[in-house]
């Protein structure tokens, strides 16, 4: 007998249908023997009618009493749910985050959990019931209500699964598990059975699409195995967890990201002195500009090149603030580009093979794609291409990688 | 510097606009000096619309998680109005139930208040803030979330002015005041400065509309002085109070109320034995029909008549039921009416006024009204008349008692 933590988000929770569908799912796990607590967000378009609400009343509202205005929110999924659950004969108890209790620290809006009291929960499922628990708040030391802010339902589920002890932390989504690279992109990406959390959190671009990650870091940092599954459709789902060193075979990598939303930026001719970086990249960050990719080549004259990247909705206001800095350093002059992208194979494979990257790169070069950027770290090669080659760019990877599906 | 607990109600805060308007509203009252503790309801819609989400899922849900359904309404209004109050440069916090905390017994749906914590709202409005709390609902000793049933947010605020020894506790509503009868039958009825908790529970027919019976108990019983105003319009509205002896010329009879959803019953020839009242009341009550008046006369030949008022809509079915009764009993016939009316003269004046009686009675056979039943309290007369004669009866009474206003 298995306990587990499932989590269901706003959209799988957004009807009335739905929920007694979910309820159904719930029962059949039940049946099964498992314990189960379930963690729920809100029904999805709630939190946008309360924000309307909010701010019909004020363009700034109070972040302490929005947090009590959110948390209805999965307040009502809670009830519903239960209700549901004991109609359907399965006995079932509801919880808000401050009833658990989820103690956070006070910053609403952003709150950090610090401590979950789990005797509450243990008793009633020591008691037989399925415990259903409103995602994404808690309470601070004073009692306030908080929120965990975006995607602080996978947060609870997580949390709630590391203090319970729990056999495995199970997310519902709406996809069937996390793929080898976006299966928009090449039809015959493959599920991954496993993944390991560091990879996961390489996978940013692809995988915040499926889980948050903050819940995939606190699960890594607290060793909670984590799945992903669709909410309606059967299947075993993907498995986030540590790394399996029993595996014999290993792949060299796991998968393909790529993020279609970057711009670059180039200043040349920049003095070559110590502090130039910070001095680029301070006013940058300065205007809540967030810089992905840096890098920085040797120029002529004791000058050097400095590139990075930024999200492509920035690059005009990055670009405005990089030509003050261009005056200012006495660079030569600032050139960008916003019609990039970013093309990473991800994989712990890495670490134990060499020749990874020229493999890249060889892969690359056959297609006469020319590569713009190159970072790696240790798990994560990056190159930044024209956005023209971003699908072909993927595909050869994925094949030259064995990564595609048995046909 | 007076002590005020305010409450306003689901029509109150029923929209954005008015929420804002009550905010201005209560920043007014806050720079004069007062301090003020806020009760709101859910905003008018918010409970039928959770009720029909609930039955959408079940025919029956879970009365547990009910109670934490439905108080996700006031859990919203608290932090709109607290959102509008500090926007408007009026310091203002929320609270739940749960966070006061108000205890009550764990009947979910209809609990019962145990006990008032007050030391954080103490301290909040010692650090000048306006406290703004959510009506209707309370936590169990568990943690459980309860709910006081119909009207508690009038309740709330009676029970935290009381547990605040506040100075008043003022119940915001759609009317001015209580009246002396209602202003759609009598257009000079008058609006009463004062009324006594006694007279304003057997106003019931009247005052029902205004306040719930329950919080008037409760303020009668904690002795809270309770008034009664208009939530928009300005003016002193009614004070409920104990009785102020102190007045010289009290007025024999404070109001005229009446009640157009009666209907009668009367069991003939009922054989006259001890137990008969509880033969015949049993298996209507058996049925959940509540009895109102019950006159019983002596009949003839060692037989007696019984007769008692039903809420007219519920006639047909204690008619079947008393149609039973009689065959058990050896009556001789049922006979009914569903077109009558009760229409009763209330004032603490009558315990030291004799004569009252006779001149009700010498009113209305001036009028050539026919008087059906009569019963009488300490401080009430009721009569059941035709109810083609509603009007004239309550018009008759208004003048005859001295109770219309000045021309």
């Amino acid at each position: 007998m298995a306990l587990l933590v499932q989590k269901y988000g706003g959209t799988s929770v957004g009807t009335v249908e739905k929920i007694l569908g979910v309820a159904q799912k719930i029962k059949a796990f039940r049946e099964k023997g498992d314990d189960l607590v379930i963690v729920v967000s809100a029904m999805s378009g709630e939190t946008n009618r309360m924000l309307a609400l909010a701010n019909s009343i004020t363009a700034e509202p109070s972040i302490r009493e929005m947090d009590v205005l959110l948390t209805t929110g999965e307040q009502t999924t809670i009830a519903l749910l239960s209700m549901a659950l004991n109609d359907a004969g399965c006995p079932a108890v509801s919880y808000t985050g401050g009833q658990v209790k989820i103690l956070t620290d006070s910053s609403h809006g952003k709150a950090r959990i610090r401590e979950i009291d789990e005797s509450n929960i243990k008793a009633d499922l020591a008691a037989g019931k399925v415990v259903v628990v409103a995602g994404f708040q808690g309470v601070d030391e004073q009692g306030n209500i908080t929120t965990l802010g975006r995607g602080g339902s996978d947060t609870t589920g997580v949390a709630l699964a590391a203090a319970l002890k729990a056999d495995e932390c199970q997310i519902y989504t709406d996809v069937d598990g996390v793929y080898t690279t976006d299966p928009r992109v090449v039809t015959n990406a493959r599920r991954m059975e496993k993944v390991t959390f560091e990879e996961m959190l390489e996978m940013a671009s692809l995988g915040s699409k499926v889980l948050q990650i903050r819940a995939v870091e606190f699960a890594g940092k607290y060793n909670v195995p984590l799945r992903v599954l669709h909410s309606v459709k059967e299947g075993p789902g993907t498995l986030i967890t540590v790394e399996d060193n029993s595996q014999m075979e290993q792949p060299i990598i796991s998968g393909i990201a790529f993020n279609r939303d970057e711009a670059k930026l180039t200043i040349l001719g920049v003095p070559d002195i110590p502090g130039v970086a910070s001095r680029i990249l301070g006013p940058i960050s300065a205007i809540n500009v967030e810089v992905d990719m840096i890098v920085q080549n040797v120029g002529q004259d004791n000058t050097t090149d400095f590139t990075f990247t930024v999200n492509r909705t920035e690059y005009d206001k990055a670009k405005k603030a990089l030509d003050l800095v261009c005056i200012d350093l006495g660079a030569r002059e600032v050139i960008g580009d916003n019609s990039i992208v970013k093309v990473s194979i991800v994989g712990v494979g890495m670490r134990s093979h060499a020749g990874v990257a020229s493999k890249m790169f060889d892969t690359l070069a056959r297609e006469s794609i020319n590569i713009l950027m190159i970072s790696t770290s240790e798990i994560k090669i990056s190159v930044v291409v024209d956005e023209k080659y971003l699908e072909l760019a993927v595909r050869s990877l994925h094949t030259e990688f064995d990564l595609d599906a048995d046909a």
